[in-house]
């Protein structure tokens, strides 16, 4: 069934709870004599880190990844890669009033509903925590992308009702800004209106972007395991997100055919498309323009303000969800939308090895 | 890898060609002791089929499905079913036109740069066709699904820059016009409008929405093999589909915690949701909500307008896709979604019995 | 599940009844620009074909394959093949008395039990006739090894408790006899025994080996997908085996550790091994060694001797299968034993190729 | 590609080397609410664990079993369970002449040939310390089947040329002595016929069985995941294994009809089957009757004879191989195998029910 389990040939399968002892993933199917070493990983597990800043959770998680297997003399073996983060900073007491409580929004009522128990410390295993260990798979697929000049970023692109300006895109700004935001012009903005927000107690939806620059024409695969089918999959699989496009997305549908078109033109001795709704994938399979997916994180569903809840015991309550959350879950969300593209990209291109005679 | 097989316990496998001698589909997984005969099958078959309307290709295809294996005596044996439909009409001189020249939009392109050879008559395998065998799959899915009370329906709400009043919203005219449009007061509308398009040699993009109601809570699973995710993956595999959305999809984006909060109060022995933003999964796990995807479609590529294109030997050229082509492809995703969420969902109830002690 | 699919990479599905309109299979994963035609495909099925010696079934089965996908213009596209063989000569009649009773050996009790209702008609879903569609999934297999130069071959290398010599193993004597031994010296007697079996109405068993040369050092993997545990699942699914060993298999178990040593000695820029107890698979991956598997098959269960029975009401009766069966199945199991190692080589390659930088 | 996972939806996942810092496994869909304590675990580990006789190496590891995750509160929560072990006992000094040289029989120049690069230390991924990992997973396997009544016994019943005399079984026997053998009357000759082949330097191979009773009637599925198929598949899998037959396997080969035949009684409500020639397998599918599999296990390769090998810069060597080995590694086999049946059994009890309406 795979529950656990994300990938065709470069797959990986995460375990861990919350507020457990760990949380890690075992990544399978790399190839051999791929140079690796614990700190190529930490450099991407530092970036969705929490406690960074005044705008993600308190909660203080050195994060650090330790390759268990898998990994000799600094290369890969191809042999499975077991990579365990500890948890530290747990702090269960904040946690204890909601083993009875249905927090609306998280998966406390389902999972509960479904197991007939549940780790409750944190949201166990349904928390946001699990999204660093796929950081930590992202990592060794980009480790395998190496080879194919595939480039990976992500950034903010919307935050509660404020959009950033395309026009003013610049991906240098990203790094400098604690939003992942391309827009300079909207930082300041963002700073205030999620100051204000964190203020209240409440909390903010975002839209997150992720580009893959450099993939080549050709990866990707008909008709269950195209390439947007399964990117669709990975962004879907994240935590709190509802929505996921490709390249135009639903703007696609008020779209004429004729400006729908990406036409197409000769350009040395291959072809040069003329713009790219498509988001770089036709028919599933990448036409050799950046990958561009797009997805929709909902408001933390942890807030101040109270909500109508019912407890396991079928008592009605109104809830607040104290501890210690993000004000908008999206913008670490950048990091896990880089992670999950870069083992989609990292799989079809093992699999397009395996169809090339 | 699975590219042309969808789904875990309840799983399809896919062939055929437009253009080539039939398409069909092997159902696997299936329960034994179903009720099953053709016409249980053709009913939805028939609802998909081109040539019934004039806004949808005028290929004539009777779609008639032949059940070659897996029902013996008018029921299900657990045996594979497979299920063929001949292609009749398939008129390939339309297309010869087209093995040369690579239609934007179309994956002429990125097939050619992939395969090195493809069946371009009519698209060969990745043409819309495909989904009648989808189609198949889904009328088997909604007999398991039959056991569990499951009703499934989809519609069309949005035609390029049209919307429909969703306050107006009526399940029952979705079957009283071409265009699967719950809203009365729009069908007019889209009918003057997609006529336009059609004069013009144009095409247009649609959203659908699919609700599956009497889901109870408890189907799906963490983390992987999110009922979500899953919907995500099978809806973004349908031909021309460029965005998903579960619930409030990108909306939710906008929203702050305590509007997206789906309040809990309780209700008889169990519990009643104020709202449904989350459209229905929690978690990756049904909530008992009905579960609600969105999906964009695309406008047709194969348009009369010229647009820019190269050749297979590198030629530039204007190209003009003649043929008997949907002015909006999206009408005929309605049922295509419909059928994904059916084998979705009979995967997850499958699934969950599994787990169940 | 993938109960009726077999591979990761090159996978196949088969489907279809005994007695119902067709049997077929799609094949999956394959590698486009390889030239197949039906009548490579059947060469092989006239291999497996029965009513062709006075030694295996009169049921007269012309087992024409038609391609109903995947091929354009004598080529694979990249795309599912599916592939129909029609039921000719069913003769429903002559099973009909079984429909209720529980044949010993058979599938009849646990169909029965786990289903509550089967197809009866000649085994249904258990008959052999199913290992036609192996049979003709294994044909394109071998155009997908042909790339790599491997060589499959099969021999009955024992008949009930006679054995070959052997030392007079001859390749060329294998296609010049019924039962395709590989000993000319006891081409007689294996007839003069088979005939006296099939007088009395009785069966026997047989030992079937398949041998694969020119599979080069290093396709297989550790730990759960190496050659030999898929060769060994690929055999044992094959109706009526009991039993599967690789190199000197059960013997092994008789040996010390230094007669059990294949000893390597340096050979042009290479290696060479000294024997090949290993059956040319170490740690699940191949040596470039010839892959050495054998596989054991049952007596043919429908015999005419009286053997005690009981009935789907519950009555105890005696049964005589009447029908049209082999005396011995296991030689029609040497074309099937030699698809089914051809279909896992072909995974194994492409598998091989995806982790390769 | 699965290729360190087994299972389908009782799916485990296994990594680490021999002198890695830890190995481990991560259980997945394993229902929720079953009773889990490490100590339940552990029970099994011990039987397997090596340095308790000195019939098996003397490493000492403690094996002992940490639960990282899955369980809350003493149960099992329905989310992946990650078993980790640590390495205690390395002695990397032992294995370093053998960085450059290829032991025959080992996966040594496989792993090169394929990979480029092994840990050869101890063997790495491909020593049979691995195979504790499998016994952690059998464990909760165990847990899986308590529902359903089954119970999981195995045995030696042959080393080197010695076989048991199967009219003395007795299973309380196999507890009592270090050969897991269950006839009293060989204990002392095993004895003095290992410490022979020890003193020496040498080693022996051996044939296990292992024997599932109450698995009910329907367990299993045709065609591709039959039970007897998935069983070859897992026990070939485990190291050194060359041969696995069910019930009476290659002897089956040398049966007529009439003695294969398992004839059917009534009995109470069901059916009474008068002998278990089938090893309690019928179309792949659980006959009620106890499952029985035996496998071959070769001599150790590591022997103080000296072999003929090569180096992997070309050099040819004579090999002795020095360090703790087993003279007889089929003896730990016996719990490993056991587990592999634990596994395989609990997958087809839980796909079962996904299939019961």
């Amino acid at each position: 069934m795979s529950f656990n389990t994300f990938g065709r040939v470069f797959r990986f399968t995460t375990w861990g709870e919350s507020h457990g002892p760990a949380i890690g993933c075992v990544v399978d199917g790399v190839p051999s004599r791929l140079s690796l070493k614990a700190e190529d990983i930490q450099f991407w597990m530092d970036r969705r880190r929490p406690g960074q800043s005044k705008f993600t959770t308190q909660r203080q998680e050195p994060d650090a990844v330790e390759i268990l297997s898998g990994v000799f003399d600094g290369q890969t073996t191809g042999t499975p890669i077991s990579l365990m983060i500890r948890n530290v900073d747990q702090k269960s007491k904040d946690y204890g009033d909601i083993a009875e409580r249905f927090r609306p929004g998280h998966a406390d009522y389902t999972y509960h509903m479904k197991y007939g128990i549940r780790d409750y410390r944190g949201g166990g295993r349904s928390s946001a925590r699990e999204t660093a260990s796929r950081v930590a798979a992202g990592a060794v697929a980009r480790k395998v992308l190496e080879a194919a000049g595939v480039k990976i970023r992500g950034a903010l692109v919307q935050m509660g009702e404020l959009s950033i300006d395309r026009r003013r895109w610049d991906w240098d700004e990203v790094e400098r800004n604690p939003f992942w935001c391309p827009d300079a012009g909207m930082v300041q903005t963002f700073e205030d209106y999620l100051l204000a927000i964190r203020k209240e107690g409440s909390s903010v939806g975002a839209i997150i972007e992720v580009v893959a620059e450099g993939v080549p024409v050709g990866w990707g695969a008909p008709i269950y395991g195209k390439l947007d089918a399964d990117l669709a999959s990975a962004m879907m699989s994240i935590n709190a997100v509802k929505a996921v496009e490709i390249g135009d997305g639903f703007s696609a549908a008020t779209l004429r055919g004729e400006q729908n078109a990406d036409e197409m033109r000769k350009s040395g001795g291959g072809v040069a498309f003329q713009s790219n709704h498509a988001g770089g994938i036709l028919g599933g399979i990448s036409s050799g323009q950046p990958v561009v997916v797009r997805f929709a994180v909902k408001p933390t569903s942890s807030i101040l303000t109270p909500v109508q809840s019912v407890t396991a015991s079928g008592e009605e309550v109104d809830l607040i969800t104290k501890g210690r959350h993000d004000p908008c879950v999206g913008i670490r969300a950048v990091p896990v939308g880089e992670a999950m593209m870069a083992c989609v990209l990292a799989d079809h291109f093992m699999l397009h090895r395996a169809q090339q005679g």
